[in-house]
């Protein structure tokens, strides 16, 4: 029988497809007990289980690449880190020699204990945190009984469930999945974020649809309107096929793109740049027309192995890059490591209270100058093969960068008395994510060639509020007027002194914030290649003269409401 | 044989007393295996000794008590959280399991392969972690032999060893301990600016003297010019009663300020407010002439006990308080909690990956509105005995303060229509010590009734620098260009609108500062009574006139060392 549920539409695309209903993975397991002899083959058998899941959650992490590696990989961060709680495992352990229960039911136990502390705690507050607890407690029954705890997809059918991690989505769309829906959620979550710029069409908040939907059920789904119906008659067939084809002649048009300007309304050209880190985001990169690379990471050459990459290694990478570009510009980031669960290269700390306030970026890269030393080698030989310029994270006072530009000098006349060929100059940049650092960067600006605004955590910073909390969700805000004022402020400063100035963070890559950012003043965007098309044609739709003008307007707003009321405003009339 | 050594004078004050050695705390215990069957024994002792040192820490942190509760307080939970660490925990168990290693020498190699990594790092950065470590393992080590761990002092005696932890400080003092002579240490570092709160002599970088000084050798210490004196002879005698009836008379001198206006020079009166946590500290602001209370941290009601104290009880903690004040303002701080391995109210998350970027502050009361209504109550209700202002922490936009604005308003009706008698206008203030409502200010002065800067967190998130991680003491900086402008910015946002702007951090306690937060425009400071007469007696020194006259010299400050120039030269010459 045809029957219409309603959720929100958190990421568009359509799908046609069976319902595959996994209903929450409550841990049913009844009261079971152990003989006094058999504690100790049970605590082997539970710390074999973790040992197993801490292994499942590394390797995620390992065959994370592209884009998204960034994203999902912190949150996998989290639940190791979450794996590795005392409060969990010394629970666990506990009930097993003291109850003499059976790791199975200790398991229910501790989860029920801890979830009962998260519930003691507001509603959107202990949510996600419980979340987070039953995505670990899942994956460690699973374990237990040897199977892969992960959501599995089926290729070709529309996943209907309670909630979705932002681990998971990915190895849900890699696996087939044509959409998902689910009775949790907000459109504001990083699961949905993390859905859009998968292309992967989700409806959540549609607690009716899990509850009626049953497994088999033939399921329309509109991302968009969070329309979904079930056993759909004719007329919403031709309506599912009409959305279809708009949405093919759209993603058409939006290819030919590749080969015009990035040019507003009004005549003025804006630079496109790539964010990459791998081979095929260069490739894209090229294909699709971007100026050059505006953010090399380097990271993934230090975490997907043991022990550290020697000079040649970290050489061979960046030339490809730079041969991959022919001759646009690559802007290659200096090491970006912080305190981090998954990185085995020995080189941060094991644990700090707060990683993110941590050593991480530039503070370690001078507190271990061999390796230092030896990326700048790397990344200076690669400018023999084409223009290459250096970004150096997370600079807080101007000492730094005296301290990284003088290694710079010094590593340049090394090499050329070794005998390499070098660019005459390599440019070097700051990457502006340290509120201090952009309020004070009047005093530092002419010590660098270039800077970018590392929106991501500057926000982070600004705002205080760590941005991989999902409890802070609403929080965590690009929109809040200081973030706009300190932008404004940077690209002021930049452009007094004819610095170039970009944005490089997740606000560059969503044509949402684009009139935001042009009437701010930028003139150079950074973003990952799979956004490229959709952010030029939105500067493609942009007067930048009538932006401008708003710009005052924009600067009055006391706070997000009012910065999304001049969004609205702003949205060209299509 | 009379010598002389130096080191640095890290906190000043004199002192002359025997003194006692004790060398590094180092693990030498050699290789002990233990039987088969021996195992859950030694397993047993080993998580014995892990809850007994749990529970020293604890025991510790809940014994703390006025102006130092809060600094000590963090390093004690940095500890705790170390002991908490799976790497250290399960190592232990695999080597005593599975190497059939005795506790003992299982903590040892633990201990030893830890202090690797770090050691795998630069100097500055390993050398704080290493002394946490060994700190901790130190405790863990005594307490297998059921020991007591701490560094112990005897009264009268002078303690010269390799480190010593800021939690250590308060505890020697109280032991009568006169003064500490460490090898290692900077005067920069907590433990010195620990000991400068503490009127505790310390000198530091003295490697020579821990090498030759012997137990028992009399020793002439002070702690300004850090010059040590072995067996001092007759004119070193009279050199150190010179030096202490030069201190006693300046004791004296600045205890009668205690009734002398806070004026500066050219006659402007400074508002002197006192920070509060408890009875007695209420009771020196009354004596030594605050203006009233302008911090009274209300988390101690919440940490010292299990479970959540009730309205009645707040209540007669603040109108204790407002009664001590006899008239003069109170400012209440509602609460300041966070993830905090030692509140055990069951209010904050068990883990946050960064806890000082999580649910902490009005974040936390917001979450928890009975919580929240609770303490408000108590609030208003303590306005009948007298002036008093709340003051909201964390604020981090407008919607925060329009939300606690109504919540009181609805408060104070309530309890009107309950037939309380409450002030009429109870002030509403925020603290500003998120970078975000420091730039969005303007955005929403017209909603408080006045704002009190809380330059601690407010530099650590600036500058992305937790300011309990050791190995960034250097970066982080109360004097970074940034923290001067930023301050400067709200003081002129405040002021513009007639609202007073305070300062209540650290900065504001060290009459080092003073002229610099007095050229910043600002004419309110709030600060613990055990510094109030210093801070007096600096402002006394200084001609406003002058200083202001000097604001755009520190203003066009580039970096810190160009602070320092300033700060020197507009030290008085006195």
């Amino acid at each position: 029988m045809r029957q219409v549920f309603s959720g929100q539409g958190a990421s568009r695309g359509n799908a046609l497809g069976r319902a595959r209903v996994r209903l929450p993975h409550a841990l049913e397991v009844s009261e079971e007990h152990i003989a006094a002899d058999a504690v100790d083959a049970e605590l082997e058998r539970l710390h074999e289980a973790i040992a197993q899941v801490r292994g499942e959650l590394r390797g995620l992490r390992e065959r994370l690449h592209g884009a998204l590696a960034h994203e999902i990989g912190e949150f996998l961060d989290l639940h190791a880190l979450l794996l590795d709680d005392p409060e969990l495992l010394q629970g666990l352990d506990a009930l097993i020699r003291k109850g003499r229960y059976s790791a199975d039911y200790a398991l229910r136990l501790q989860r029920d204990r801890l979830a009962a502390v998260f519930q003691g705690l507001d509603d959107a507050y202990f949510r996600s945190r419980v979340e987070d607890l039953d995505h670990v407690v899942g994956r460690l029954h699973a374990a237990l009984h040897r199977r892969e705890a992960e959501l599995q997809g089926v290729a070709g059918e529309i996943l209907v469930t309670d909630n979705v991690a932002p681990s998971e989505l990915a190895q849900l769309q890699s696996q087939g999945v044509l959409a998902v829906i689910t009775a949790g959620g907000s459109t504001l979550s990083h699961s949905a974020i993390l859905a859009r710029s998968l292309h992967l069409p989700l409806v959540v908040g549609a607690a009716e649809a899990l509850q009626q939907i049953n497994d088999g059920d033939v399921i329309c789904v509109d991302g968009a309107s969070g329309q979904l119906v079930r056993e759909p008659k004719a007329a919403d067939l031709r309506a599912y096929r009409a959305r279809v084809r708009e949405e093919r002649r759209e993603r058409k048009q939006l290819y030919r793109l590749r080969r015009e300007p990035t040019r507003t309304l009004d005549g003025t050209d804006i630079l496109l740049y790539a964010n990459a880190e791998s081979r095929e985001d260069v490739a894209d990169a090229h294909a699709l027309g971007a100026a050059g690379v505006g953010l090399y990471r380097t990271e993934f050459l230090f975490l997907q192995r043991e022990g550290l990459p020697d000079e040649e290694e970290q050489f061979l990478a960046y030339r490809d890059a730079v041969l991959g570009m022919t001759g646009r510009m690559v802007t290659i980031r200096t090491l970006d490591l912080g305190a981090d669960k998954s990185d085995r290269s020995g080189l941060t700390l094991p644990s700090e209270p707060n990683p993110a306030l941590g050593c991480r970026g530039v503070r370690l890269s001078l507190a271990r100058r061999d390796v230092f030393v030896s990326q700048l080698r790397a990344i200076l030989r690669a400018s023999g093969y084409g223009p290459v310029r250096i970004l150096v994270p997370m600079i807080t006072h101007r000492g730094e960068v005296l301290e990284v530009a003088a290694l710079v000098r010094q590593v340049a006349r090394d090499l050329r008395s070794e005998g390499h060929e070098i660019a005459g100059h390599v440019p070097l940049g700051a990457m502006i994510e340290v509120p201090a650092a952009a309020i004070a960067l009047p005093g530092f600006i002419s010590d660098v060639d270039f800077v970018s605004v590392g929106t991501n955590d500057l926000v982070q910073y600004l705002l205080a509020a760590d941005r991989n909390n999902e409890a802070l969700d609403t929080l965590y805000d690009p929109l809040h007027p200081a973030v706009l004022r300190l932008l404004r402020d940077v690209v002021r400063t930049a452009r007094a002194r004819r610095k170039p100035v970009a944005v490089c963070g997740e606000m560059a890559g969503d044509p949402v914030f684009t009139p935001l950012l042009l009437a701010l003043g930028l003139g150079e965007l950074s973003l990952h290649p799979a956004t490229l098309l959709e952010v030029r044609r939105a500067i493609r739709g942009l007067d930048l003269v009538h932006l401008r003008a708003r710009t005052p307007a924009l600067m009055r707003a006391r706070d997000r409401a009012g910065v999304e009321r001049w969004l609205e405003a702003a949205r060209p009339s299509a």
